[in-house]
């Protein structure tokens, strides 16, 4: 490994907490050995999710901050965690570098990441680091831990159950349009202050018959719950929560909201966790997702809402 | 995600063996949830190591064939998992492909990749796919397992443990010099043919004080556990298992071995799960590393072997 990238390392070792401080509790061992060694708790089962951020293609440097792209990173996988009803434990980061990014970027990245990191009580806990041939790309992989068989899977969802999401949606796709009309700074702020639903999973286990969470936008999302548990859809478009600002085509297919979206055969209560929980529609037989508008018109939602949506604008 | 991700994860799927296949055993559920669920044994601990490819700087697409391109990332995650005396339970890729890149390499690729995840027994659990600006990138994970308690870390190695390596080293460095001077096919052999020393890492549990995978070259990696361990560490030229072709130099700082490098107080059997053990030296207080010769004369070692041995050839 070049000294640049040795040096590299030893920087994010002493930003992570180590020596020391990083390892112990659930993270035996970190940064520093051949793999990490992690402890689950007994009659726990472990949680692996990776995302891959590239530069050009998922986010632009010149639009998101340093900081906000270290958040960004962090948050995709522990939203992921969240949605299985899990807990985190670790991350662990994959950083391809170009020339040409300075030492405070990277660091601002690390600052980023690092402080959501802290905040949800998890580590740093080992990663790899390249340089680019072209762009900044960051793969993230967070480990967490559900109680043995309660994981949330996309799979279980069955005709009556109802469709909930919490919070509010298309904040982000809002964000990014006024954006566009030179009327803000992009999407910097709604991932600047998104937080990973991880209470809300929790509390969700034994509720929820199937989860996943809202990143790619609702429509598409929904999409995979009706592909995994071989389900239809219908949503009222009167009942989405769509965030200030946002109108309905963004909250339905905007994406990036960091939101849960779940199905329940269960009484369901307004607020989980202190967030708030809507009902927006109903599992049914079949295979189509519809939309029901205020006046009772029936028509057939598309999961490629978010394409099509997306494929207007640059990369984010 | 665009269309043609979309048609390559499914693509995937089926060569993965899902739906169906895949999920059962250790891993509950893999690709297409949120995360992947993964049951641990009673008592053991997670283990996770990560490792990134990126062509231009780790391989090049001209040199090596598609399928070794695979194989080899899978085996570098493996490596690592028996380095820490564990045993591997499920793989995940995040992979991102630049236009031009046709699907008879990516099913190659996954061909090389998969066969050797079937040889050990474990799944391609989960992943993600983009496309690359410039590039093939390829960041594998693998999760493992070890008892609690009994991981082989690099730290652990203490003054008058012998020091001990698995197999020969210098066969990757000498198929690279032969192919630079027109007689050979770059290290496609040995890429294509090394087993990660998963059987021989178990064996060491309880055995080994340190244990690290030779994967930058002998010197190198014998200075990761100097470092970790504090100590410092003599080799024995004469002693050290040097591969067919290959010269000392090769052997000492060549790297791509994938054998074990390991420390023991105890007397350590000359064969451990079929594969050959060799004492090749003695870890000594102090931090440095030192050379001896046939002729008795010590000379200190350098942990840059490698780089200096890697600066006068083409990326691999």
């Amino acid at each position: 490994m070049p000294k640049a990238e040795r040096e590299l390392i030893a920087r994010i070792r002493k930003m992570a907490g180590y020596p020391g401080a990083a390892p112990g509790g659930r993270v035996v061992a970190g940064i520093g050995d051949d793999a990490a060694v992690l402890r689950l708790k007994p009659g726990y089962e472990a949680l692996v999710t990776t995302d891959l951020m590239l530069e050009g293609i998922h986010f632009r440097r010149d639009w998101l901050p340093p900081r906000d792209v270290g958040r960004r990173c962090l948050l995709r996988g522990l939203s992921d965690i969240a949605a299985m009803g899990g807990e985190p434990i670790a991350a662990f980061l994959s950083l391809a570098l170009p020339k040409g990014v300075g030492q405070e970027w990277v660091d601002e990245f690390f600052k980023g990441l690092l402080k959501l990191a802290e905040r949800h009580g998890i580590v740093l806990a080992g990663g790899d680091i390249a340089q680019s041939p072209r762009g900044v790309l960051a793969d993230i992989v967070v480990v967490g831990q559900t109680p043995k068989g309660r994981a949330l899977l996309r799979s279980g969802a069955k005709a009556g159950d109802g469709i909930y999401v919490t919070g509010e949606l298309g904040g982000a796709a809002a964000e990014l349009r006024r954006s566009q009309e030179g009327r803000g700074r992009g999407r910097a702020r709604h991932v600047a202050v998104a937080e990973p639903r991880i209470e809300v999973g929790r509390a969700l286990r034994g509720v929820a018959s199937a989860c996943i969470d809202v990143s790619d936008g609702l429509s598409t999302d929904l999409s995979h719950i009706c592909e995994e548990s071989g389900v239809g859809a219908v949503l009222e478009a009167e009942a989405v929560p769509a965030a200030r600002g946002a109108e309905l085509e963004m909250a339905l297919h905007g994406g990036e909201d960091y939101e849960l979206l779940f199905t329940s055969s269960r009484s369901v209560p307004e607020r989980i966790a202190g967030v708030k929980v809507t009902l927006v529609g109903e599992v049914i037989r079949g295979k189509k997702m519809w939309l029901v508008d205020a006046g009772g018109r029936k028509r057939e939602l598309g999961a490629g809402g978010w394409e099509h949506f997306r494929s207007q604008r640059s990369p984010h």
